[in-house]
């Protein structure tokens, strides 16, 4: 892909997360890997707002090009040391996702089995200090494993073969979050 | 009507269906019957993004003229093949009809009578396999009797005269199902 | 106002109306006074997508130019009559309104003491089938001693002396309602 | 900044607000601090809506250049007078903030640790009439103390050193009250 491409649908991606409240203020980071160049978001930024410039270029030993990137830069390089076959890496914060993650055992995948076809395996990894070398760690050791961890009282974590393939993977267990939150709540 | 016509209002819908939260990541599909030939949404993509190369083109024995469509071609075939009135179909994933859907008896259509004249019948079939074989035949026979298919645990078929016809009908189901969901939740 | 303000007013005004949730399908209906003429949407069309030609002219007796007015034109016709100091009505599907209407007393506008000042009075009138003559004479007498109308079961009619006056009631209304909708889950 | 930057942030902002529900019909504020100049929201407007000239020029001492500026004039002015590290005010009505600030208790900012690092503090004020100075001289000796302020049954106020800022506490001050009401929904 080229580098053009790549921003474009970084700065798409960072859109359709807030605008579907899967992100939200400065929170959320987005990276994609080309190569050997891994691209990834700037900190401290609204996800919504992005330009171009604030997309950074970052090599695997985690030299930035220019510019200050996310808080969780270790953890998306971690994932892509790890998994070879994952071009793209989202930390979100999924709202239902979150609530659903304060029980872990309340995430029945099988309530709509086409999520368990889709989503196969969720991690669940306790709270730790965001931007981290510990949650890095976490994170970095579950991803072998699964293509979804959710952080308890933090977030989500999905990876992809590309970039809308880890945000699909998002949208999938918000729903089926919320769907088992408001299950509960009617039950 | 045109191809250019068919393929916008498509697209337009999809983008609709995703922004009212009525489908999600790849999931959902479209069609359009015009004359002898199908309109019908690629397989594996979401549909708030779709190109006009996305909407294919398929003869009404399945004979696709390019690309890979939806899973769920044969159940879009039959329900063409067995409804001579009916020119769209639309499966989505209604959220709050697929949480009132765990309780067929829950979808009381008189709750609101403006529904009860506007939606008429609504079917409930069990939860089959995406993209089956016996899917597509539960749904195409089911279809005989109402425009609405409820899908267990899974998502909702509505049909129309035109594409906006069929969406309609999605929306005032989904309207009522959250209107009971939430009656049931205060009560 | 010209012409083109009074359409491309009601024009927004269908779309914001639509994003909001506040109408859905082809439901909801929209007018504003201008000297001796009203213009109002015309039936059976989503109010997300009207274009210049769906909005009718029609003069005080009825007489519409051209095309198939909503079915509520003589709703709309009554209170502008009993109103002279309203320029804008709209009939819209709030869902929170519409669920807190269940229980009339539930709408408690000194819940939030803001609500109070600019909302003052909303009226409720039992269920009544859409269109008809009946409903037509209902609302146009509860009008002559409120703002805002509740329709059990079926959505809510806000007037102003222009149509972002009418809007910011139906918007004040359902905010109010949604408010009182979580107060009584959560307590 | 140049006048035609704040201009636009402070129209961005509205949209941004008013599209994720935390603004409704007129109500909400927002001012930017530019070395002796305030440009604060013109009243009675909604403010997804706003065009430049809705944006009112105002000295220090509350001169206004031209037009009727926000009834929460004097709260702005007091806030920027007691902290000189602030350059931006929101004022605006945050659903889920608002339920949660019916018991300020219940707002527990631990339970998600992400917001306890960016949130810090939250305050709480009884209700107080909307534009009155007695609302303005309680928020004004509050904020001295925190960036974020309930104003129960009414809404919030937060205080950033840019507008963005304060745009990012009052989305996950929302965010966090959000997650305390469903929690309490469920548990």
């Amino acid at each position: 892909m080229k580098k053009e491409q790549i921003v474009k649908a970084i700065i798409k991606t960072g859109v359709i997360l807030y605008n579907k409240d899967l992100i939200y203020a400065t929170n959320g980071n987005i990276s994609v890997r080309n190569g050997k160049e891994i691209y990834i978001t700037a900190t401290g930024l609204c996800k919504a707002d992005l330009k171009p410039d604030d997309i950074l270029r970052v090599n695997t030993s985690g030299k930035v090009a220019k510019g200050a990137p996310s808080i969780e830069l270790n953890m998306h390089l971690g994932i892509y040391k790890n998994r070879k076959d994952i071009n793209a890496v989202i930390l979100a914060h999924p709202f239902f996702t979150n609530l659903i993650g304060i029980q872990p055992g309340a995430l029945n995948l099988s309530a709509l089995p086409d999520m368990e076809k889709h989503l196969k395996d969720v991690d669940f990894i306790r709270s730790i200090k965001p931007g981290s070398a510990e949650l890095a760690k976490a994170v970095t050791a579950a991803i072998k494993k699964t293509d979804i961890i959710v952080i308890h009282r933090y977030g989500a974590v999905t990876v992809g073969s590309d970039l809308p393939d880890a945000r699909y993977k998002l949208e999938r267990l918000e729903y089926l979050a919320k769907f088992l939150v408001f299950k509960q709540i009617i039950f």
